[in-house]
């Protein structure tokens, strides 16, 4: 490995991937290590910066610049991290500060989706458009504003929280305390919730099938292949599923009217087909008379989106830790 | 009067409102006039050329910048008014061309909601902060976003729509097509429209007194009015309004958190001594941990919003017609 190279590092509660990736965007090389995120703040920082070691495989320094991405909440200015859930062992730490002092280069920090978003505006499905909104749909829902090839912010960074976006002020409550957030609807887990839920009645399903009755496995996934085989149950959970993301979506629209729609995250796959049922059900769902004229396409990046991500953060937003 | 004065016009659907603002944003004249939005573009042009006339009262020349907001939707770069329902005169009409055409000064347009919030931002409850949210609940909702000193556009210049941000999927059928805008819940006519509908069944209420038995008379004014006097049907109105108000910003500041959020229209006066409810509502409807930090101000222009908006354009948008 020659040159200094840019390092993209994606911290959860239990792992550290990191990534070497090319001003093209793309990942030439990348390691996974745990992450003792339970410990106090030296051992979290300890399992960083062992990933990023080893990614280098002990050549001599040749980083370049540090890309993060974290769990939020955080402050991207100054790279704190505030104090994630599933990161116990830093509240409000400066992340970004160790990292500089450890390895001497630049370090930028964001949450996973604001990451993911600009890679996706400059490098995936979102490259050429000027503002971007990105939806990572998985286990939750992240979103993510590019606007002029910069993550939109807000005040403290903590703006972009789609998944948090109601759409039902009656509907269930989320963990953030909310009714009817889209993560409580159209994330992996909620609609399997919603399916077992369906399920409780006793209902027959070839959902039950898939799972060998047992309906604790049920996914997102199973879900959308009940409803892909026909499954009259699961294909109202899909239908109804589709419903929400296009209301939310015409909201998105309606308020931020972006020039692209990036859908990312590990239920994209199941929801990659309808995408053209999201369209139709737009048309009662936004105000937006240009809504035709924009492109709902699907993300570049898929499990690697936070290395991705975290590399993006480098060229765009300057260093401040 | 003399140098050069920048001149708002507000043109509505029935009336044309002109009025010179300082550098400060203060209206120090204004006058009213109607318009002739029914009959052909010429119509409508003549309309607004003679308010600006009547303005500067036979004096020479002085106009040296022409704002204007219109109903949109519109083409706020291109000065084009696209398709209103209450300005049939004009169908993708280069209204921008024309009044530069007449007036020879640079010339600036945007709807009447971006328009409000950039007067807000620039001279207004706005004024020192760099991300401004407004709404103007009035027989609407409409809302504007100014970010460091610029309307955010979108795309196309329709976003900040945010009457249509939707806030219970299963909702009541908006004009607009979509269920539950949060404009179907807590504009002034849907006020009164929900609170009539408690009224259907019958049962009693001081809301019957205040409009002598005769419901099609009850306004926003007449629940709050009630509301504040104690009456229990009144009350679930306005609480529900508080609770749907408070969701709906929820989303906002989720969404893109704002540094302030300014209340205008019609209903503000209404809805003034209930900010605080407001905000205790927040607390379950919100993920932004520094809510507390997010002010909520009455706005500084009431009825004259449209003028002070439409001059509030003239310093910010260059003329592009």
């Amino acid at each position: 490995m020659d040159g200094k190279v840019v390092v993209g590092v994606d911290i959860g509660g239990t792992k550290v991937a990191a990534g070497v990736v090319t001003p093209d965007g793309e990942i030439i090389r990348q390691t996974r290590a745990p992450m003792s995120s339970r410990g106090d703040a030296a051992a979290g920082i300890s399992s960083v910066e062992m990933a990023i070691r080893a990614l280098m495989n002990g050549d001599n320094p040749t980083v370049g610049a540090i890309g993060i991405c974290s769990p939020g909440p955080l402050d991207p200015k100054n790279g704190i991290v505030i104090n994630p859930p599933n990161l116990p062992c830093w509240r409000n730490f400066p992340l970004g500060e160790n990292m500089r002092r450890l390895f001497a280069v630049p370090v930028s920090i964001d949450n996973d989706a604001n990451a993911a978003a600009l890679a996706e505006a400059r490098w995936g499905a979102g490259r050429g458009y000027r503002n971007v909104f990105y939806a990572g749909v998985g286990t939750g829902i992240g979103t993510g504003i590019v606007f002029d090839g910069k993550i939109y912010h807000g005040r403290t960074g903590a703006a972009a929280e789609g998944g948090h976006v109601g759409i039902d002020i009656h509907g269930p409550v989320c963990g953030c305390g909310k009714r009817g957030c889209i993560e409580m609807i159209a994330s992996g887990p909620a609609i399997a919730r919603r399916a077992r839920e369906a399920l409780e009645g006793g209902g027959k399903s070839a959902l039950r099938d898939l799972v060998n009755n047992d309906v604790s496995q049920i996914t997102g996934h199973t879900v959308g292949e009940a409803a892909d085989a026909g499954d009259g149950v699961a294909r109202k959970i899909m239908q109804d599923t589709l419903d929400a993301l296009a209301y939310w979506l015409g909201n998105i629209i309606d308020l931020i009217e972006p020039d692209v729609i990036v859908i990312g995250g590990g239920v994209s796959s199941t929801l990659a087909p309808h995408l053209p049922e999201i369209r139709e059900r737009w048309k009662g769902a936004v105000v937006n008379p240009w809504l035709d004229e924009i492109p709902m396409v699907l993300a570049r990046y898929g499990e690697d989106s936070g290395i991705a991500g975290a590399a993006a953060l480098c060229g765009t937003i300057p260093n401040r830790s």
